[in-house]
This record gives C-alpha cells, structure tokens and sequence, in this order.
C-alpha cells in the first residue's frame, strides 16, 4: 500500500457503500464506516471519499439528495388508482431531477384495496415529472420498479398531454387493460419539455415488452393479475408497440428491459428519446463514481445481503467493475453469501460480514452501525492504513 | 508485504490457532486455515507453518502429541475417589512427557457420586507420573486445572513413595482433610528420579495456596466443599506449607498460583523443583512457537471465543507477544468481544469473527470448519499474500 512516505500523499479510501435494506441508510453505512477507518488509520493524512450508493431501487432518491446536498421536495399526485397521494422528488442544482415511480404507482401504496391490474395506470407519476419540467428540470431519471401498473406509460404520457385514442377517436380508460382497443396516438397536446428533455430510465430486469418474459407475464400476477388478466395486458402492450412502431418507426417489442415496470419506459423511450440504463450504473454515472475512485488505495462498499445477485447490476458489482485494477475491494454486509472464487472473478478483493459471533437478525440489525465500524476498522488496520 | 519478487523467497504464514472449544480441535483449526490460504493465496510459494495450540487447559496434550507426531499412550490408574480409570498421557521422542491431571483427579470423572473434597486426592496423577518415569521421561509437564482434590500434591508424591506422617508416625489417610493432622514428611522411599526429573506444572491461575484466595476458599465450594470443609481443608493446606517450610526451607505459602488445581504444586515444587508456567506460555516453549513466527509474514490465530481473557495468558495472547513487530496478527473467533483499541494495544492487528450472517450458536458450531476456511481466505487475499 502506498503511504505518505513512499508517495508524499496521504491515504485515500473511496467509501461507497449501498444501504442495509431494514436497517441503515447508505448514509449511515457510509458514516459508519468513516468511523471505522478513523478509529483504526495509522496514516499521518487520511482523504475518505464518502458517496453513500443506490442501485436505482429504493433508496436512490435519498442517495442522489445526499450526494447533490439538496433537501428532497414533495407534490401532490396521485396513485396507480387515482387516489391523492404525496410524492417525494429531487433536483439537483443543475437541473437534473430524479422521480421514484414507486411514489405514485408503487404497490404497497394500493395493497390497501382489492389490486385492479387492468385499470391500475402511471399519470401520478407523470404528474411528479410535470412539477420537474415547471421547476426547469433538464434532465430526468426515472426511477421504476414496484409497481402496480402495466400501462406501457400511456398514464405518464397522458398527464403530460398524449392522447391515446380508439379507432371511433375517443380516449381510451386508463390502464393497460384498454389498450387493445387503441388505433392511434395524438401528441398535439404534449408538453413539448417532455421531448426536449433528457430522459434516463433507471431498471434493473432485462424482460422484453411482451410474451412470455413480458411485463404481463412475468410481473403482472403480482400485481394482481389472473390468467386472464394477463392475457388481455400482453394483448395490450403488444397492441400498444405496434402502434408506435408504425407511428415512430421504432419497434421496441423485443429490447430488452422495455418489460420493466409494465412497459413504463416503451413510450418514454420511442417519443421521448429516453435511454434505459441499469440502475447502478445511472446512479454511478449521476454521482460521478469513477472520479471517486480514482488513485484510491482501497475501495469500502457493502450492502444488507451480499449474494449472487450483488454481482449483477447492484451497487457492490458497479463499484467492484469500476475501481481501478489492483485497488483493493472491500465488502461489509450483513450476509456474505458469495464463495470466495466467484467473488474474485467479479474483482472483490473480500468480504466480511457484521456478525461478531452468534446472532439473530434481529440483534444484527440493532447493532448495525457498531458491527460495520467494527468490520471497517479490522479491514483498515489489517492494510496498515 | 514481502513476496518473491521483492525478497527472492515465498510467502510465510504461521498458523497457530487454540481450539474452538465446542465445535473444534486446535489441529482442525489449522487444517480450516490452511485451506483458506491455499484458496485465497496469489503468491507463487506459499510456506505454511502450521502448529496447533494450547494453554495448558483442556486440549493441551492432543496439541503436544500433534506437534511431535506421537500417538497417545494410556495406563491403568485411579480416580480422585481412588477408582479405576484409564488415563491418557504423551511422551516426546525427546522424553518429555505431558500428563493432563484432570485424566485422574478431574472433576468430571468423580461427578457420578456425592463430591467428597476432603478425601478426594492425587495418588492418581501421580501413577501416570510413574509410568512415564519408567518409560524413561526425563522431563515432565504437568497440566492442570478441572479438579476435584485439595490435597496439596500429597496424593501425587505418595504414589511415588512418599508418606506423610501423624505424630504417631501412622499415615495420614488420604485426602486434604487430614492435612492439620501432618507431623513430617518421610521421603526415603521416595522415587529418587522423582526429583531428578525436570517438573514443570503448566497453570493459569495466580491464587495462593491459603487464605481467602487460597486453593479451599476459592476453588473448594465448586469440589463440594461445605464452609467447614473450606476451613478444614485451608487448615490442612496451612500445615502441609508449614511443614515443608520447616523440612526445605522453601515458604512458597504465598507464591502466586500455588493455588491452583488444590496445592498440587505444592509438594512438587519444594521436593522436585518443579517451576510453575503460565501454561500457553509452556506450550508455546514446548512447540517451539519463537521459531515458528521468525521471519513470517503473517500470523493467524484464533480461538473459539475472543475476549478479554484471551488478552491474559491464553493463547492468542502468547503468540500475540511472541510476534516479531511489523507482522499482523489476525484473529479468528466464533466471538469476537474486545475492542479495537485494546486489541491494538495487546499486538492484534485485527480479529475476524467466522458467522457470515445471522446464526445461531449451534449453526455456527457445525460450521465452523467451513467459516474459518472462509475467513482465512478473506484475510490472505485482502493482504494480497
């Protein structure tokens, strides 16, 4: 390891951890680490880069708030059936905003009431990114993933001035539901914002639009769906792509992730040029990761459970897949469910986890932040930083 | 870290763990960390010095039989009520031998009938002393620790031929209780190799041999002793000390850890001059442990619980103190209870506990094997050895 005395710097640890579902925020990982590393350093000059993480799922809204150092805002709108809700947002001082479509069509926000997946629509979320668009926003990431609705976005686009007609020109009923039935789609009233600004979709599955992988198929029985259901929202969606192909020349059916969050992002994409990119890799990009992990000399990042699906697409595989060869990468979580080879192949240096001996879950969680100082202090000493 | 570009030779790591008592003995341990080196390891020679260890207490001798590659031997002897048992024992190809008392005055083995402390005596290791004697022991370890007698190495020393004498010059029959009745010490058929033999009794206790932290009032109650009794036998040991001062001219009354195991040094160390050693620091001489950390690059240890105690003559804390400075010392436990201050200030670099996430004792216990392979992996690859 470098230290002052062979390089004239002082020690730099990049702190870069996700949060601890059910217990700590990413920021209260990211300070308990910071204590870790202070009470066990031995350099004579410590720089700790402290990016508390997300992996475009819950969370990420508070991540990116914490990393811009803006407080987040709220706005009226609505849930996936209509009803007033609140929904929490942020803009960063440069103009880019981030909406968590789960604050207008999340699940949970309707488990209070029989789940209705035909009608269940996303206006609500377009309603939070209309009040980006007023506040000037120039770019939007468009958090999604729990949610009710398998609309293919018609509600978003609808709140934001589409149209979405049958073949006598009426409007279509909201949700995916009544999407077989549309012939075309009017744009005449879209918010023309909404195409001239930057759109970036945050997902984290890889599903097509339709079939047996599709967004009715797969995710619509959790949200409700009977057999019959899903049936009549393929048929939708499917209808729904063909239309904008014929109208914008861009077929979307098979491209992989369009089948996230009940196609939210298929007419996002096709008129409003928006990119999809896999959560953890937006959130890195928005908080300037690789920046952080430049001419580090060890990388700290952890989350709750660490297990295969760490390795693919969550925050612990973009960190490990963007620190500099030969930079240590550390883990700290609560589960360590990876074999040791595996986690070298994906460039994790190792990984401990919280528990200091036998341990409920409960008591884990409750000690939290003690166990990952402790753990973070280990690592810190044992690299003679 | 050195490795072999730097320094022309391969990476040496020593691997001198306690048991985890519970779930494993010191030798597989060893074998666990072993494997996790050879899985983690990047360096392209690998030295592995392996020694499991002990402190003197319960797994002491299957560590010194591993360290000299004997088998353990057994011989007929008695128990602390005077009983058959078999008792089992070791002999170096060097001659010395190491005899755990408990095999013959352990409490355990007594526990199947009322406890009678004032009659419970050592004749019984003292047999095993005897055997070893004539299979040619030129030195003698004694551990001891988990007994049932307080008879001041009386019984000991009469299995080898020495007879404590009433006023009437009869016998006193066995077990500290008749101790207030001792007059003098007739050894003329003493075992002359009994003292010609180097005696060193491995003990972990400071108590003194009388008085309110003495061998009765301390140790008595837990051997069956009744207040009365701790008085009777307080006033035996007190005689028995007296008369060897009067016969040797050796006061050892208030010698640091003439307490232990009922007196059993006693008699030893005025007659034989046996010396009394903090047990991991014997075992640590006897296996060589000086030589073992010379010019290694890594320490690991472990033990089944980390804590205070481990910081005061246990084994972590010999091999702790013995490390040459610069070289980490990491800890592997199945707990992990000391603070990374006071671990820093005893030499440890840093300890790992083996649960990967929530468990409990008794899954930690069947899988400790497979947690300490994967915590010593962590350790070696994080070290980049």
């Amino acid at each position: 390891m470098p230290n002052d005395e062979q390089t004239g710097r002082g020690v730099r640890i990049a702190i870069v951890p996700d949060s601890f579902k059910g217990s700590l925020s990413a920021l209260e990982v990211a300070t308990a680490m910071v204590r870790g590393v202070r009470e066990a350093s031995v350099a004579p000059s410590l720089e700790l880069r402290t990016c508390p993480m997300a992996d475009g799922g819950e969370g990420t809204l508070d991540a990116l708030l914490d990393a811009w150092g803006v407080s987040a805002q709220s706005c009226p709108t609505t849930d996936a059936l209509g009803r007033p809700v609140t929904a929490r947002f942020g803009l960063s001082p440069d103009g880019t905003g981030v909406v968590e479509a789960a604050e207008a069509n999340g699940l949970p926000q309707v488990s209070d009431v029989p789940l209705q997946p035909l009608v269940a629509d996303t206006r609500g979320v377009g309603r939070i990114t209309q009040t980006l668009l007023d506040q000037g926003a120039r770019e939007i990431i468009l958090c999604v993933g729990g949610s009710a609705t398998t609309d293919g976005g018609t509600g978003l686009l609808t709140a934001l001035g589409a149209r979405f007609l049958d073949a006598a020109g009426q409007p279509l009923p909201p949700g995916g539901g009544s999407l077989a039935a549309l012939d075309r789609i009017d744009l005449t009233g879209l918010d023309p914002r909404a195409r001239e600004v930057t759109w970036r979709v945050a997902c984290d599955v890889t599903n097509p639009l339709v079939g047996p992988q599709g967004a009715a198929a797969v995710f619509g029985p959790q949200k409700g769906a009977t057999p019959d259901d899903v049936v009549a929202l393929d048929a939708g969606l499917t209808r729904l792509a063909e239309v904008v192909a014929v109208e914008t020349g861009l077929d979307l059916r098979d491209r992989p992730g369009m089948g996230a969050a009940g196609g939210i992002a298929l007419l996002l994409t096709a008129i409003c040029g928006a990119e999809l990119v896999a959560g953890s890799t937006l959130v890195a990009e928005t908080l300037g990761l690789d920046a952080i992990l430049d001419g580090v000399d060890l990388v700290l990042t952890g989350e709750g459970r660490f297990d295969d699906q760490s390795l693919h697409g969550k925050v612990v595989d973009a960190v490990a897949s963007r620190t500099p060869a030969g930079v240590p990468v550390v883990v700290v979580a609560g589960e360590v469910a990876v074999p040791v080879g595996q986690m070298h192949v994906h460039g994790i240096t190792a990984a401990f986890a919280t528990a200091r001996g036998p341990r409920t879950l409960d008591e884990l969680t409750r000690s939290a932040a003690d166990d990952i100082t402790y753990a973070t202090a280990a690592v810190t000493r044992l690299l003679g930083l």
